[in-house]
């Protein structure tokens, strides 16, 4: 089994994925509430969840985490208290992919826009879908922090939901 | 008549439409060359075409430029010796859009990343279609500079290319 790193998330026509002080409201209004676009899915896939320490301090009030018992892989150089099925770790992408793999997990979800750009930055996301928001947000958190390497990648699906937004699913060639 | 506004251009999937050198390559690498994406289409609504000097002195070699006979707009603050159908003018978004009107200017197509935001700033630009082209390029020049208003957009049309470039059009709400 190939070992798969994947990138799941929205942001608007600008870029951002969240304003600057770090909300979602305009992601909220502009979402239908019926509407999961594919999210569920796609987590079904998945055997675990990365994150940055910004990414799990938005959640870490929610108990259980929104993930059944997926193992969530926390991205930090300080350490909270420790918390059953949360690993809190200092180590490279790279380092990471590989005990991951020594670990057996076939897919990782990669999540929030620095961590993804330090992964983008080793090459080692292998798909990526975002949902496109049809929102001009002007500033915020980007998706896409500025890294020293380019790829080229495949289009693998789009897909427009009534609301507005567009799934773009793609995977590194 | 409505005055209309209206971008089309192409950017990568990290929202850069040049590289930091300003080159192109890896857009014409990845277009298909017997596909437009839409462009001549598009082209043929518009009236006039406005744009930065630093996308101006891109084209500028080119005689005659590729518009048609369309008037061309530069905005720039220090402008070179004349040309029969350039505008070079100092004028902010507002004041170009009034002059337009009142030249009975149907519709002008804004091109360039600064001169882009700028009318984004003022809510001037009326229409947006994004060709989203499947690379990542890590840095570059940015379509999306950072401004202080945000906006809700309508999707009106999705075409994806079997080259993998994916057209959003997108209309302001």
């Amino acid at each position: 089994m190939v070992m798969q790193l994947s990138v799941f998330l929205a942001c608007s026509l600008d870029g951002y994925i969240a304003d600057r002080d770090g909300r979602l409201d305009w992601l909220e209004s502009a979402a239908a509430t019926d509407e999961d676009y594919g999210f569920d899915a796609f987590l079904d896939t998945v055997d675990a969840l990365a994150m940055g320490r910004g990414t799990y301090d938005h959640i870490a009030h929610l108990d259980p985490l929104p993930f059944g018992d997926r193992p969530v892989f926390v991205f930090t150089h300080r350490p909270p208290s420790p918390r059953p099925g949360v690993t809190f770790w200092s180590v490279s992408p790279r380092q990471a992919r590989w005990r991951w793999d020594q670990m057996g997990l076939g897919r990782v979800y990669v999540d929030g826009g620095q961590l993804i750009s330090a992964f983008l930055d080793e090459s080692l996301i292998d798909d990526l879908t975002i949902t496109v928001v049809p929102r001009l947000l002007g500033t915020g958190r980007p998706l896409f922090h500025p890294i020293g390497r380019s790829a080229t990648l495949r289009l693998d699906a789009v897909q427009p939901f009534p609301s507005g937004l567009v799934n773009l699913t793609y995977s590194r060639v």
